[in-house]
């Protein structure tokens, strides 16, 4: 799993008071950046393998500026070509959206999805949890192991509820 | 059935050189404008009456820079309290992106949710279609419908395929 | 001069109810698309010939969710590779924001920058107007200039006033 | 001076391949959090005392995905009720950004502007550094005083050149 902290921006919010809704597609495609590192190492776009299927989202609870959120993100499933990311949003101990989507590896030019295979899928592999929601993982042993690998946000400790 | 009609903007794109996935959800809450003009005609944001439960985008094709995309609005499902809003987001006769969200009419002050009736129910009605695809809607009547009903946007004739 | 009209979004709020301040440098980017057409006459993002130096916005009057805005652009300088493109945003007969930003014609594989000659030239020179603020300029007439030449957004008549 | 890291996500590039010029003024609002502190610690929106009046940014130098971003913030003028907040963006060692900004502080209700007085103004004045250029300034020490204060982000050492 990993885990990645963030400060809401003022601009996160509408005129409700509250993050809008369009933001939680944005911050979890910044909290994949880990993930993306597994298939580039250096983030160069140039060579970006994946291609974006589906998105979905659930608002749970509102989400406030002025406190952080943690983004937990893990494969929920694991295809031949395709795998299902899901990523959480808390804030304040509340889980305030959940969101899937589903990634293809493909090649741009040929246009085309390519197997997972060998070392890339066994990388995968060590971050699936077939659940869909984290109260049904061990999030603190999961927490120590992202600490371990480096896949755990800088966040200073506290901030966020286990 | 709402028709709009958007030009991306250079900042809609990404790194792979098309619109970012992120840019579905944010183009279909603008083109619910017309729709949430049913609830609150002046668009006041202190009257809003909505609240966003869920959304997904099943991302099609790739939609580009530099040609128009026109969005079609409708729903898909009406509820007591809540409705399923389909929208599809088609550029140069292809459609790039579907997408669903189900909004839930709320007392923001009182944080329940309140029953859709009366009036607002009978022209919600009408823009019902239990269908998924505009595929399966005879879309040029609708058009015809929407140009004359003002729910069609004011983009040049022809630059959009029926 | 340009003229476009767009519809706010409700994400292009902020917990201040009104539009935030962020936007402003996006919409006048989105505005400029019929300028970019001048040196990409099909917009494809892989014969971009521009870079951005500079931005700088004043902010003159609170803009709304719920009312058109209309962006005027046009170019207040023309240098000998430079160029700097004003535009303002008009709400209501108010004009709630002011923005300049230089743009340099650009070989993005050489990384130098090019010289604005010819044909080119000719074209840009006709959307000069030395003055930082169109109530120095004949808008109406520009307005009437900008409709024959279909530099003019498709916004229906009456919804902005001149 | 704030120090604050952020890493880019892939939503902030554009077709050029590297971060669009629309995104620093929303990087450099996020970096603003820790100076809204002081005038709303619990940074409730309710309770926003400031209101924006000007922004420019000059673009220095490309800025990339998938390298972190320092952003530097300081005040380099205070006036009677509003400042100018100066902002630098620097990645792998080059600063790629500038921008400043004026704020002022601003009673939403009364719509007028408020005199910046007391501790609060004791407060910002420690943030006062009349320079536009953080070349000019000691960094090191300014870095070394906002580890002690806490204002400087908790990204991990070694990531971001001094």
């Amino acid at each position: 799993m990993y885990f990645k902290t963030l400060e809401p921006a003022f601009y996160d919010t509408d005129a409700l008071g509250h993050v809008n809704n369009t933001r939680l597609p944005a911050w979890f495609e910044w909290a994949r950046n880990d993930l993306f590192r597994v298939f580039v190492p250096d983030l160069d776009p140039r060579k970006w393998p994946l291609i974006m299927a589906r998105i979905e989202v659930d608002f749970l609870a509102e989400l406030q500026y002025g406190q952080p959120v943690e983004i937990r993100t893990w494969l929920s499933r694991l295809g031949g070509s395709s795998f299902t990311v899901t990523q959480e949003a808390w804030q304040s101990g509340v889980c305030g959206a959940r969101g899937h989507c589903v990634l293809v590896q493909f090649d741009h030019h040929a246009k085309q999805s390519l197997p997972i295979e060998g070392e890339l899928r066994a990388t995968l592999v060590s971050h699936v949890h077939e659940h869909t929601d984290s109260a049904e993982l061990d999030v603190p042993a999961l927490r120590a192991a992202a600490r371990a690998l480096g896949t755990h946000s800088a966040a200073s400790e506290g901030s966020v509820p286990a």
